[in-house]
């Protein structure tokens, strides 16, 4: 029997409480599968006094998180303290420095600083491990890391923020507009106070990086991500994508652009009504991976939730224990390739429009006249005649004038020329608001 | 840079071709990552002269896989050659005793000697990976032996054969009988000559034998899975299915019984209309495992194919090359314990149910008690009444005394009390079929 393998955790919120449980509850069974004890060695929080639903009496306390990443008596610094800079990140660098492994759930963390960090671990012949940082209790980085590795990526996508997906789930079942089930989910919990933070897209954006750098080799570059929010997502889309057979998701994608850049990018997303992605509902996350070997690889599972999150830590503990050592991103530091951004502008694919089209002579034949200028043609056009006039068409049905709602869905084509069809549209005075576009992503 | 790993893969089919073109077009990346080279050291087929779409010219041939096996010059033994007993058997014992390394994607050699084989790697301190043999690109071996291990499964299930999914699908999709869609099955290749293995539920089986002993910690017994295959399942159900917000799958169940034995079964089974696994279509597979901590994941992807297949291959391969060591069965096989069978007539579920009712004064009250004298509740009852004639509605629609078609749908019962009452409403006479019975899988 191997010596025992020492945790330091630091943070002990509900994830902290619940890998503490965890071990505790399953320390026979981990003991036998791994040939060596787990111990939860040492802690530190913020607030010693707080009750905690685990058992850490024998766990020494540490007040600074920094001193508990550096103790001599851990194996593995256990990081649940969130955030991108302060005690996170200068714990996990003096970890890694005094040669501990790591691991954390810090998403912002590794997306800010992850090629750094990753850089000190190999240094230090250390792990850098972060199962639960992306996608919370799916397994996608081990199987990026592991499963993956004899495939080259040409995509990765999914649903990576639940809270998002819930107030999208939530519109399209009970038909509620956004700003209502928003205030739903801060009430039970799924949103914050200020939820920018979920809802217009940056949390994704973060789990994205990371999975981008993991899947294509580059170096992890949040800052060069699109990123679009669910806020203008109306009732009206939500409907519209229903009758055409979408569902519309807030989705982040990265894949390996035309041009030899990488594409990466955060938006609400209409994906095929009968497709697996479509029935991920709720605060349930998914990833998919398109492979060259494996074809198509779908994940689907809870992606917050501290008990899930507390699994994907110990998911990591027990790579750790069983000796695994496999570089945080997959290759050395040294190898990992710049990231190379391929514009918005390039982004190919098919396209929902939501346009409020005036009713007067010829303005649908403007507005196909400008798509058709720049090349983008058309796969179905939809005139919602209900509370409104056919466009162009003086019998029309609603009040003669009043703008009409014409939904269309493009064939493929590219980013530039349908934001240069949709200005030049908007600058023809032919539509009452700016118009609505969603992209479409083949699947 | 540590020393090359040497393979000697046996079956150059397609997947053992697949997997040397993998390894060739993909080696400088996997040196980067593994900082060591894979090289196809030594290979075995039947035929030597069969001309094969992958480079072989530094690979020593051996006529003999046994011989391959215990060569001195390959770290780890590559079985492709398939089947239970014969060569497969005899090459991977012999590796396994000669201190090789054992990568193999043979489903029946371990539903049938699975403990056995992990003796002898145990014995050896070799690994025995086998994450193809379940699933084929799905990483669910990998899964259950890391990801998860710090939870309690409670239950794993999934749609484990690609034909029987694209027969159910394409019944489904373009309303074809069974017998017409087996043949198209057939000549797509997607179903051998004699079908039975797959239709009849058999090589699903062998998988879940599989996932069963890692799931819970059992011995592997193929033999204690009940099984049936999809050779019953009519339009009829189909439509029905439909119409009551249901698909039928083939599923592979696999749960910890109330009685504390391990329930496994192989069945058509009903699935909501509106989960994912109901969207997985066509030859893909899926697994989905309930953890108590981590909740519900769902792995979708390729059950089949010679590249995903290969793919699955190459990761156990990477793993040994990485050092991993993880038990075969994620516990030295001493704790595997009994595997402890809970009978099918334990199983607690809800059931749909399809009558060919006689059109006679009351055949429906007859029916109706028969369910009520077992305690078995309906929760919904659909009669049909194209035709043919309501039953017991002497002023029905039909012919007066055709049988007309009911369904139903059941409460949660055990099987034994429904079997009970099937067989009694059988017995009374009032019926012009066997019944049909589809359990339903709660999810």
């Amino acid at each position: 029997m191997t010596a025992p393998l020492k945790l330091g955790i630091a943070g002990l919120g509900t994830v902290g409480a619940g890998l503490v449980r965890l071990l505790t509850d399953n320390r026979e069974h981990l003991t036998i599968a791994l040939g060596r004890e787990i111990v939860v060695a040492a802690v530190s929080a913020r607030d010693r006094s707080k009750p905690r639903d685990c058992d850490l009496s024998k766990a020494v306390w540490f007040d600074d998180p920094v001193a508990l990443a550096m103790s001599p008596d851990i194996d593995i610094f256990v990081e649940l303290i969130g955030g991108d800079e302060g005690p996170a990140r200068v714990a996990v660098e003096a970890a890694l420095k005094a040669g501990r492994h790591v691991v954390t759930a810090n998403k912002a963390l590794l997306a800010r600083h992850g090629v750094a960090l990753a850089g000190l671990a190999e240094e230090s012949h250390c792990a850098l491990d972060f199962e639960a940082a992306v996608a919370g209790g799916i397994p996608i980085i081990k199987t990026l890391r592991e499963s993956l590795l004899g495939n080259r990526i040409e995509r990765i996508y999914g649903i990576l923020n639940g809270t998002c997906n819930f107030i999208l789930t939530k519109m399209q079942e009970e038909s509620r507009p956004f700003g209502e089930v928003l205030a739903e989910a801060q009430r039970l919990g799924y949103a914050e106070a200020d939820p920018t933070f979920d809802i217009g897209g940056f949390d994704a954006a973060h789990k994205l990086a990371i999975l981008t750098s993991l899947a294509f080799g580059t170096e992890v570059a949040f800052d060069e991500i699109h990123v679009e929010g669910i806020e203008k997502i109306t009732q009206a889309d939500i409907t519209a994508a229903d009758e055409l057979g979408y569902r519309i998701k807030l989705l982040g994608v990265a894949l390996r652009a035309p041009s030899g850049g990488i594409e990466a990018r955060v938006h609400p997303t209409m994906v095929p009504k009968h497709s697996a992605i479509a029935e991920v509902s709720g605060v349930t996350n998914c990833v998919a991976v398109d492979g060259d070997r494996v074809g198509t690889l779908l994940l689907v599972g809870p992606g917050a939730g501290s008990e899930a999150t507390a699994s994907a830590v110990a998911s990591d503990i027990i790579d750790i224990a069983r000796g695994g050592g496999v570089p945080p991103f997959i290759v050395p530091v040294a190898h990992l390739k710049p990231h190379r951004r391929a514009e918005i502008g390039e982004h190919q694919g098919a396209y929902y429009v939501r346009l409020s089209v005036y009713d007067k002579p010829g303005a649908m034949a403007a507005i196909a006249k400008r798509m058709g200028d720049r090349g983008v043609s058309l796969e179905s056009i939809v005139q919602r005649r209900t509370k409104s006039a056919l466009p162009g068409a003086s019998g029309g049905r609603g009040a003669p004038g009043a703008p009409a709602t014409v939904t269309l869905i493009t064939h493929e084509t590219t980013e530039e020329a349908i934001r240069g069809a949709l200005e030049a549209i908007e600058s023809d005075g032919n539509v009452s608001e700016k118009p609505q576009m969603i992209r479409i992503e083949a699947m």
